[in-house]
């Protein structure tokens, strides 16, 4: 089995989830590449070391430049701040890298068209970690609904809240400022629950309208010395949404949602069944009939099993629960997949840049009061 | 104690519902009138003979304006279909009697408006069943937003779903025809869901952005001959909500919803904490606190017991459950003590005609393609 | 319609439910004689004049003997404490009456089987109050197993728990004594899930191995002066149960069970599905199929609907929810009819005599330290 | 850092869940020692060597004594079937090996016995993978009686119920045979939970009263012949407890409850508070507090985060989850720890040991029909 070599930049939150997932991949499924995590890239040299030596990779460097140019690597995987997102994947799209990077993609949509762009003209591959999609329950709403199961869709409704900053006393960091994070909430969750929503419907979002709310207006400066600053970006956001089938919808997300953690959740109503999902209990899927004896219908709750997609390579028993680094395990297969066989991957820079469009209509609907149509 | 004489007209789902609680009602409250169920009216004598036994009324009518002029009716109690509300009203006032109307009040803002306008010169009483509000789960979600202790209210949301008319085959009945019933799902269901958001959060929906969609758009004659023709209103609704106070919020009601039975939902989000509510399980309140260590945080089941208002009432012991026909109880106790206790009704006529300005507001901003502001 | 007079003795929580119920019971179903409250006895007469006029009966009386000898009493409806059931049973019985009890019917199985022969020596009507097996969710439950639909059962598994006593701090009441309780949680919670395991199952209990236990083994004295005696009955008790049929189970039951408000709940394992229920939960029913794909196997949550049985008299509207005291109106139906039809009464005082021998059988079985079995 | 050699025996189910473990842990945990996946047997060198490339082990061996002998092992890692580990174990501990083994340790109270005094005379490390105790909920759960946060425990009660023999017509397989896998779901899955309900209470099972039961009491033979034999042990099981310290409770467990996929669940029940827990939710614990104004009080659904015992190492973000394999890299980090600080190692095969005695206790009641004491 050959190898294909990482370099990981960036080692916070979803630097270890990479590497854990990395590490576990080749174990939990049979892959055609062996992901061998190769080179770490962090702040200086000293912070490198310690994080190679921590998350199992073999050499490190200060300088995520150097990585990007490492003959020995094979995957640019960016886990970085999303504003350096942008500078970091050209890169390694100009080295002939492929590019595995966080979400969001960037932090415009004219940034991520330019890194579209760039990474087509290279002929790269690309995928962007929005790795929600990746959890066998919503793979299985997906397939109950290209299937037709539940019949024709006719309503979608989305959310993605939680509450990391519901506390006003909490100072800005880089989430609050528009120069780091560009959007608030609609950019750093609402970017998976639009995803997730053209991703379970199969059907393009054609047009907006939305509404986007601070709701802490000054936070105190990081420092500590007692200064306030304004917030730049959006603490919840929300949007009707029509769809180019026909279909219609609604989503919301928040950062300052008092109680929700992992506030992911869905529905999907058919004309002959509906789905509804949560994922704080991200191993079930409730699935509803619209059909047989009326006084036997209800939602159903379905334990992710081995009859659903990818929970069988986890544990051959039923209800047995997968977690949040499971899903960057199935990423990271389908990731390998993809380079070795030189497939499609999904969703790539071209569908995360599509995600950033959506934000920016959203925002633009917000300050126009209107309806925005959303190309291609 | 002294009698107060109620008028009943019409005997289905809702007359039916009236008549249980009426019976029920003294019981189960100290009341400072007896509710007499003295006539009741159906279209013809013989319907109207049958259930006033049925319903354990002491006469009987079938021409409802003999019931609207009777001298031993205080409380003309309306439960005929929404079409007839105007002109039934509008005579039992002009008699000089109390009215009790179900929702919503009348097919249009202008026929609404003319109903509380001449209730109010009138000097009657009025109240409109939005009994949703009177469970005891919902009564306590707002003393719990009043009272401050989830701090300000940063968003609403709210739906209420339910798919009784999510089968294509269906044929049209008084639900499908503007004539009929004038706005669909939006009235219907959505009325309840209108009325909550303001009662429950204490605040003014200042403009609305709404959305409309007729699913099937034609259905067959109820003849059985095989005919189709358009279903003219909706069937399902949402938008999204600027409150007065500055509070933002969204809202669907669908009546095709497949697997939403008594789908009234809300979830409101406070500074301090937040609240969920499901109509389907309808004595539990969920309330989280954004205090205390973070480690024991997270969303309590309250089930509802005589500490919260009016349970105490229905019986002693907490958690036993109160029904839908516990509502109904729970409001013509408000009822009967506002007539004799001469004191403000809610909702009364000009609280529901509200609600029809609000219909009128997404329906218009739905056609317009922008937000709509709604007056008073 | 004739009338059927009822003679009620005690008013507080049970004897407010029967009240409630007797009010409302003719209006939601169409009954073969009217359910009149006719007379209403207390402790004394102020009392009695005082609780009628609350409770809606014609007369009253300060004692219950006169009450029961009223040649206008048809049937003695037994709301007093449980200590008295017997005394007022037989006298009730002696006058010819028909006679509608509490549970538990009596303190011990003795004077149970004494009420049963004298009941049946004079051909009178008896019902006993175990209302949750009225409740629309468990009748189909009964529904269910009895059709087969979920095959042979395997085991059955209830609990009845609540935390009325929890608090060490409260003193005495008529629960914690010998003399007014018989059993503890065993009788007063218990008798219900003994009740409803036969029931559901459709079989008898011939085998119980118990255990019981005071875990607060001294109470304050009411009279607030600070001495303490000891806790009389359990607090909690478990038991291993063998039916007749082969099946197995266990139950348990608790008074200081923090957190269990009405903690009545079972789990019925059939070869080919299974059912769960919690009275938590009133209105629904967890229902899961070993059928179809497995993939789409799992419990599904069943909303009380007018297919469901009673339902229909409570609402024609699926999910719309019933409450305690519905459960009462159910019973009260029941009770009517089987006494102008002539026909038999479940569970009446022989049934629930038999719930008194499974308690004494637990309770022996307890002091024995080994299995005991139960007769007839 | 010091590397700590594996030698796993065995690659179902299990064999591949420790091999997932071992690879993800030195990147989700800080360990004292690296462990290396150093040696694989299977059945036979063919299925050997595939099954290394699989699981990313150096080298492979068809047979597994010279595994036990390889100078290069220090830890046997024995997943074969249950009826081989005393075998297994009895040559590791010879060849001074440390052991680890998968769950029930063996066959019979006897078999267990003498791998406790082998292991201890030879003073090698043990660790029995009970793997369900390190969830984070479960960890939190003990956290919180061992605190007093909910008092004194009064009651505990639980279950392990699973579906996998519920079809009759699944033929014999190991589960089924006495020679192979001694109790039946008692073995298989009462194992958990009596070892549980001594981790949560921290109290020892001092006497049991037990029933067992062979639901589907012929099953076929696999060769497809058509032949039928006797399945020789419980498909359901259940018992009464009394620990040492007092408390009393009850648990039961089955292969056949139809519905059931990961059915491990527990009830903890104290004089301030009660627990909740279900493992087919495995990522929350309800938490109840017995204590405020009564009407806030409810049972909370605490959703697992970085507060929570081990947690952090795998999200830094509360409410992400965690799956079945995240238990298991738990169970490896506290291995490592415990072997390179030459710390005790808790289940070890003394602990796992008692819980051979306490399945030969229920047995043994059921066959003597009355209560059993368990020693030591």
């Amino acid at each position: 089995m050959a190898d294909l070599k990482f370099g990981l930049i960036g080692t916070g939150f979803m630097g270890k989830a990479h590497a854990i997932a990395l590490k576990a991949a080749p174990t939990v499924f049979s892959l055609p590449a062996f992901p061998v995590c190769e080179l770490l890239a962090e702040v200086d040299d000293e912070q490198a070391v310690r994080k190679a030596r921590e998350l199992g990779f073999a050499r490190s460097t200060g300088d995520w430049k150097a990585l990007v140019e490492d003959p020995d690597v094979d995957v640019v995987d960016i886990c970085a701040p999303n504003f350096l997102h942008k500078e970091m994947a050209l890169a390694a799209i100009a080295a002939g890298k492929h590019v595995y990077a966080e979400k969001p993609l960037a932090l415009s949509a004219v940034d991520a068209q330019a890194m579209v762009e760039a990474a087509e003209a290279a002929g790269v591959k690309t995928l962007v970690g929005f790795n929600y999609i990746r959890n066998s329950a919503t793979q299985l709403a997906r397939e109950i609904v290209q299937s037709g199961e539940i019949g024709e869709l006719v309503h979608f409704r989305g959310r993605h809240n939680e509450d990391y900053l519901a506390d006003p006393t909490k100072p800005h960091d880089w989430h609050t400022r528009r120069a780091t994070a560009g959007a608030g909430a609609l950019g750093d969750l609402g970017s998976h629950i639009l995803n997730m929503a053209e991703y379970l419907t199969g059907q393009r979002i054609g047009e907006v309208c939305g509404q986007l709310q601070t709701v802490i207006p000054q936070r105190a400066l990081p420092d500590g010395g007692g200064g306030m600053e304004e917030v730049e970006n959006d603490d919840q956001a929300q949007a009707l949404l029509r769809f180019d089938g026909g279909l219609i919808g609604n989503l919301e997300t928040s950062r300052v949602a008092t109680g929700r953690k992992m506030g992911l959740a869905y529905t999907l109503t058919g004309t002959r069944g509906s789905i509804i999902f949560d994922q704080e209990r991200m191993s079930e899927l409730q699935l509803y009939k619209h059909t047989g004896p009326e006084g036997r219908r209800g939602f159903s709750t379905l334990l992710i099993g081995p009859e659903h997609p990818d929970y069988a390579a986890f544990s051959p028993a039923p209800g047995h629960g997968l977690g949040y680094n499971d899903q960057k395990i199935i990423e990271i297969r389908d990731l390998v997949e993809g380079i070795v066989g030189d497939r499609p991957l999904y969703p790539n820079f071209r569908e995360a840049a599509r995600v950033n469009r959506l934000i920016e209509a959203i925002e633009r609907s917000h300050l126009e009061g209107n309806w925005v149509s959303v190309s291609g």
